[in-house]
């Protein structure tokens, strides 16, 4: 990228970090944004500068939030005694988007992975005991159909069992080996809807 | 996008009005950006929101540069005497990429197009002419090899013959109808070698 004015050749270069941004795509993003309003580019550099510090994880749920506890947590019409467990902040909008639950959540933020060395104690999985007392009624296991997601939902049934709380596994009318996030909202709502006792 | 929070929402917002970007895309990136070094966020929107006033165009030849005159045209081992008369300045890279071009350039920013009611007056063709004294040898027009680039270059060539310079159209081994900026190195430096007068 040596045969760029450095301004942009560095533009470039951190473009091209970014994830599926090669260089040709990241030349055209490059100028796109030189092309761009003064004012919108300058919205664009502050959204990415804020967005760590404007955001944090909520103390209940670990979600992604502006403020603590998320919205979510926040909402009286909410059913605080259903917890559905998912493994990414990604996973909570997928579920929002059905329409069709009404309960908490809890976010994990990954999943057990022996081969990647990502263990229970790896995610959020302690956090979880201290919201179940007597109020709940159900903990609905919704990481991903995967083997990962299967060995953590497993996982977290057998911790749970003993205390007496009912915990079922979101239906597989995912297919499996898929990602939960790129499901589309019927198959999440049937998956939902089918839903057993584990 | 109402499920995110407020400030994720809106970058997403932001990233999706990027060319090639859709939501997924523009989802994904901004989850990237949220898990970026803090220090390689600020650096990214640095970049964006000083890009364009870091930039101008080189007061002679129209490339983009930090300086003025550009790069190019200080570098004292160019041959001032020969001119390669490009619409971009992606164009500009795609010849510097070459390693073949010691001249200089001159970009148009456009190329002459009735259809999209773009007259010689609309590009930079007029600011030419002050480069042309005695000791310019040739002109290369390197317009691309599309509709509009030879109606430029056509422009081009006949409002200089009465000058006396020689004026050559840079060879058709590119593709016809084809992006200059998109030829392989290869590909430009024959279309370059086997330049004809017109
Ligand atoms: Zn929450
Ligand atoms: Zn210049």
């Amino acid at each position: 990228m040596r045969y760029y004015a450095q301004p942009l050749s560095q533009l470039i270069g951190q473009l091209s970090k970014l994830p599926g941004v090669g260089p040709k795509t990241a030349q055209r993003l490059a100028f796109h944004i030189l092309g761009m309003d003064q004012k919108d580019a300058q919205d664009l550099a502050k959204s990415i500068s804020e967005i760590k510090n404007k955001l944090s994880y909520c103390s209940i749920c670990n979600n992604l939030t502006q403020n603590d506890p998320c919205q979510i947590c926040s909402e009286h019409r909410r059913d605080k005694s259903l917890i559905c467990v998912v493994e990414e902040v990604k996973d909570v909008i997928a579920m929002e988007k059905t329409g069709e639950y009404k309960g908490v959540y809890h976010v994990l933020h990954g999943a057990i992975s022996p081969i990647d060395g990502v263990g229970p104690e790896d995610i959020k999985i302690k956090s979880l005991l201290p919201r179940l007392d007597e109020n709940i009624s159900e903990v609905i296991l919704a990481t991903d159909p995967n083997v990962e997601g299967e060995a953590t939902a497993m996982y977290i049934s057998k911790l749970l069992k003993p205390l007496g709380i009912k915990v079922t596994r979101i239906a597989h009318g995912l297919p499996v080996g898929g990602d939960l996030e790129y499901a589309d909202e019927v198959t999440l709502s049937k998956a939902l809807e089918g839903r057993r006792e584990i």
